[in-house]
């Protein structure tokens, strides 16, 4: 991992205390800033170019009744996605992101954790290395989602073997699972626990209960990483995917944002359970990197203040 | 008051189910482009001119020592935004609206509210017809800002007077008071308080307490209502200055949105008082429409997902 930059993050809070408002003023849009300027190692901190990637896979799971969309739908929304109809299109059209979707093997589903592991250890490393292969070297910031039916269970699942507790403190609707839908997600995620507890690794955790899309996720994360590329990580899918990475390293995600807590109940939690904060609150549950994009702006919004403000001194204000 | 159309606001909303998405996933984005659309009177809403205008005036009350900052960084701070050095410069500039600043008379504060009325009743009236005129009839939305060393002092027994309580509840450090400037200021506050209430009516709260910026979002947000132009409001100061109209009308925020809910502890009290529910909430207790400016990115982001994304059918999708 690229190291974070403490002079240059200093130098960003210096800044912020000299520009001509109230020291602490602008709360979060400062951390933000000098969030930025410890990564990219300058207490000038830029975004010319944004990436944001969109995962999605398949997932066997769905055999178990989790989910109120059929299976067909990941490779419709991907078609949807490429012709520019999704909301991730008009958000990072509207963030400045360059979008791009990788679709990994929508035709062949990971297995049904309930009967075995999703994935072999080779299927997991194929999946990281596609995810990390797509990192834009050249980009100032990574905006990540996901898109496949099924993978809230998986997320419940991940969650639940990462941090403890069962089905039910994890599991929620994902994409609208009620009454029968949810009871059977909640028995798949509670079997798919009982069958491949205990995992102690981030690639075990991605075998047990995949999938391609998460493993994609944190393989994206990893190169990132080790870039020193700041990321913003999506909702309840995204983070979970993110958080078996810290199974293998406490500090795996310290360059990495949490864009939105999610309406998605287990979200929260796992947010907590990594000692995060998430910049926006906007009750968003659709992944895809949506909520991630809208803090994209925030994040944006900051650097213009920390960039392009007057300090006191310029302004001749006060003594 | 433009009434509110509830035709455009149900076929804004029969899109938004119609969208690529689990209905309501977008969250907060869903609710804005609804609102929207039943102000503009379409189910297409949009923002093609954005107003933000920033009210400063200058308070008596600064003779009780309630602020750590000298009312000359008022004017300084006025040169500041005209010479595109403040936060609401770079923020509005990326939120895509023309910022206006309206200076009222700097060099004639109004009265200590500890020792007599802020203003006298013409004052009010000439004030908020000065914020009346600045509204642009042609503008989709509108965004109001504040600058104006004590103006939270103010804030607070604006609120208080409204709403009910004493200085405790709703003074919180402002620009940076602690220690004998906050209490100071909680007991210049209450002073206020005892002398003059009972105030029902919005210009009686604002001929009490003040001040020109106050009566000038006030005449704003009114001209805005007759126009049916959506206005975002700011953090405490403004939602306070806004809080006076519904004293005289329940119904006269209804066309607000709460841009932020600001790290000033008095500012969720009053939210909840209103019934409203902040955008976003970023720690952010700077004034000068900053948090609305952010929030108007996020009302930007909600229409271009509502107008730009495919519908179901349009991607067939699902059946």
């Amino acid at each position: 991992m690229k190291s974070f930059d403490e002079t240059a993050q200093a130098q960003a809070r210096a800044r912020q205390d000299s520009l001509t408002k109230p020291p602490g003023s602008l709360g979060r849009l400062e951390e933000l800033a000098i969030f930025m300027a410890g990564w990219q190692g300058t207490d000038r901190p830029r975004i010319d170019r944004a990436q944001a990637v969109v995962f999605a896979g398949n997932h066997g799971i769905c055999a178990q009744g989790v989910n109120p969309f059929p299976v067909e739908v990941t490779a419709q929304m991907v078609a949807n996605f490429n012709a520019g109809g999704a909301a991730i299109n008009q958000l990072a059209r509207m963030a400045g992101a360059d979008l791009s979707v990788v679709a990994l093997e929508l035709d062949r589903p990971t297995a049904d954790f309930t009967q075995g592991p999703a994935m072999s250890t080779a299927e997991v490393l194929a999946a990281m290395a596609a995810g990390a292969d797509t990192v834009d070297p050249q980009a100032d910031v990574l905006i990540l989602g996901e898109m496949g039916i099924g993978n809230s269970s998986v997320a419940a699942a991940l969650a639940a073997a990462r941090f403890g507790g069962s089905a039910a403190d994890w599991v929620g609707p994902g994409t609208g699972a009620v009454g029968d839908t949810l009871a059977a997600k909640i028995r798949a995620v509670d079997t798919g626990l009982a069958l491949h507890r205990p995992a102690h690794t981030a690639e075990q955790l991605l075998r047990a209960f995949g999938g391609r899309e998460q493993a994609a996720i944190c393989g994206a994360i990893r190169q990132a990483g080790e870039l020193g590329l700041p990321v913003i990580l999506d909702g309840f899918i995204c983070t979970a995917a993110a958080a078996a990475l810290t199974a293998d390293d406490s500090a795996a995600l310290d360059h990495c944002l949490i864009g939105h807590e999610s309406a998605e109940p287990g979200h929260r939690r796992l947010i907590a359970a990594l000692g995060k904060q998430p910049v926006l609150t906007l009750d968003m549950r659709l992944g895809e990197g949506s909520g991630a994009a809208v803090a994209l702006m925030v994040l944006r919004a900051a650097l213009e203040c920390h960039n392009g403000m007057a300090t006191f001194a310029e302004a001749g204000i006060g003594g």
